[in-house]
């Protein structure tokens, strides 16, 4: 049996359906302090998702499967067709929280088809299953996980150095985390490696959270300014790069959080093997190319003002504030999900791994 | 005859001699307040040195002129072997506040050169010189930068986007600056560019300083975080990339601010000219590569702790804070300085540009 010793000491995202409620850690605290959220209303769900409150696109898809669960207990209704409205505006609203986030969508989808599929069923009945298959998302994100950091440690060994951007681990997920699952399960296996996260302006995941979880976890972990990651390369420190992604197209162009694409070009300059690691869900066959992803703009007050405190800016500056960048796919040496790793040509290499995924991932092999 | 207005209503490094005072413009309180500091101690002197209250390598170099001027006239002595150990001494205690910026030495090296080819003169007589050297420091940086101003004019045409990263500007020197010359001069002459002003973590010259002095002279300016920068190169809205440099060797590796050399890899990816401007005195043809600048490494907590004021990071977690990278020489389409532009390959462009400051750099040309 395999020991799944939680790294951290609580969960990124649970529900706790005695009390009706989302429960997770705020992740805006870190790494200053641990506060649990337990919500209950879809304002404060939708909430939590928007402000980043719970982040990385697994722990999105999660919580917002727990959240419409949670909705869908609270409709008073007797027929499918007095249920059905509500749980359909209840997931139009998750839905608007983060909109680049693919696995918000896939999740809410895969419940609604869940409750359609089942129509036919008593409203406890679909309750019930509603209530099963959230549960059965965040299984099956741990499981992922895993595999990721198995597949992720092929490419890597003991003592190396990596370079990650902004949080892809297990804080981003129900455990292990994407970028950063070979990290963790390194870790389990009595490896190590020197990491060093960029600080990932502007809300900082990378310092705040990437630090804090791989520091927990007994990492080797070193931050630095993003300008930094250069200097860092040209040092010969850095064996790969591990990132994750929102979204990957067809063609396997990634998106993921702003200046990913910035460390990517560095790599390739460099020479240093660039890998994008992410489940299957966040390929979106449909999308054949990066240019077609729609970016999300954010506030300029993230930009200008640190931590809401103290303004570094002149008054009245345009500020630029994507949240996402798209990263080429010819820089990527590598898509490492779930069902084995997806080498250039993307194209086909992602179909290959996405017929694995259909055929539910289990007979993953090294593509 | 050339009207010279002030971009700001203040100088950005000053002689009060009456008062005995060097006269700046406290940097670290931009933009929120616009506070002057009147230093008379060499202590505070070499502090401001430090904490960067006055930063850039010209006006750095301004700022210790200025400063070994007031020590030499504080300095009680009637006779050269009295006065020159404590002026000796002065100079290498100011010359420590800064190890990485070569103008600093090279303005104390000056301004000792003339005191020891004076050595016959009266005490008095010295003081007086040094005085004039320190003032004539100053004015031949105003036209230094009015003349890289005019070469960099060359390189871009109204209304492009121009990229910089942290601050070469006017309040990086006496005036107009280095790599924001161009900007500056084409607005005296009624013309205007687009600026993107790089944040610069991980003290914010870019976003505070760069922005600041750009809107006080009315111009486009957009602040992103550093890593934001490939994506508006992506976007194609980069024309050109402006920046400054703290030491050229002589093979055109140049350093610069930390993050340049990721901005230099980012340009030559998207196909984007990157130039670097600086007055002839940053180049150091006694180094042959970059390789052999020592880099300043800095405290952590200017990473881990924004403003001082709230930790951002995990307690004990890995800091590496380099002040400054490296800037191949074959990522650079050119060097502008007051004696024209040198193009690829540098060895034979930076010594004729050499040259030519030797004879006064008033023949300059486009090299």
């Amino acid at each position: 049996m395999i020991e799944e010793k939680n790294i951290l000491n609580y969960e990124t995202v649970d529900l706790d359906e005695q009390e009706g409620a989302l429960v997770i850690l705020d992740q805006t605290k870190l790494p200053g302090e641990v506060k649990i959220l337990r919500l209950k209303e879809q304002k404060d769900i939708w909430q939590a998702i928007y402000l980043l409150q719970v982040r990385g696109a697994p722990a999105i898809g999660v919580a917002a499967a727990f959240g419409l669960y949670l909705a869908a207990k609270d409709i008073r209704a007797d027929t499918w067709e007095e249920f059905y409205p509500s749980l359909h505006k209840a997931k139009e609203y998750l839905n608007s929280s983060r909109p680049t986030a693919v696995n918000l969508s896939w999740a809410l989808n895969r419940m609604e088809k869940v409750a359609e599929e089942n129509k036919e069923k008593s409203i406890p009945e679909i309750k019930e299953l509603l209530q099963k298959e959230a549960l059965e998302i965040k299984a099956e994100d741990v499981w992922m996980c895993r595999k990721i950091g198995e597949y992720g440690l092929r490419l890597i060994k003991d003592g190396d150095g990596i370079l990650t951007h902004c949080n892809a681990g297990q804080l981003a997920t129900s455990k292990y985390g994407t970028a950063l699952a070979p990290i963790h399960l390194g870790r389990e296996r009595g490896m190590n490696f020197k990491v060093f996260c960029d600080e990932t302006r502007p809300l900082l995941q990378g310092i705040r959270l990437s630090s804090f979880e791989l520091m927990a976890d007994g990492v080797d972990t070193t931050v630095i300014c993003d300008n930094m990651a250069s200097q860092v390369m040209r040092n010969g420190w850095v064996d790969a790069v591990f990132v994750g992604c929102d979204r990957v197209a067809a063609n396997g162009d990634a998106c993921n959080k702003i200046g990913t694409s910035g460390v990517a070009i560095l790599a390739k300059y460099y020479g240093i093997p660039f890998y994008v690691l992410g489940p299957t869900s966040t390929i979106d066959m449909s999308i054949p190319r990066g240019e077609e992803i729609v970016i999300e703009q954010r506030l300029p007050e993230e930009v200008t003002e640190m931590w809401y405190q103290q303004r570094m800016a002149p008054q009245g500056v345009k500020v630029y504030n994507p949240a996402f960048d798209v990263t080429s796919h010819e820089l990527i040496s590598g898509i490492v999900t779930e069902c084995g790793i997806a080498r250039p040509p993307f194209r086909e290499s992602l179909r290959e791994v996405f017929r694995k995924s259909r055929n539910g991932g289990r007979d993953g092999v090294d593509g």
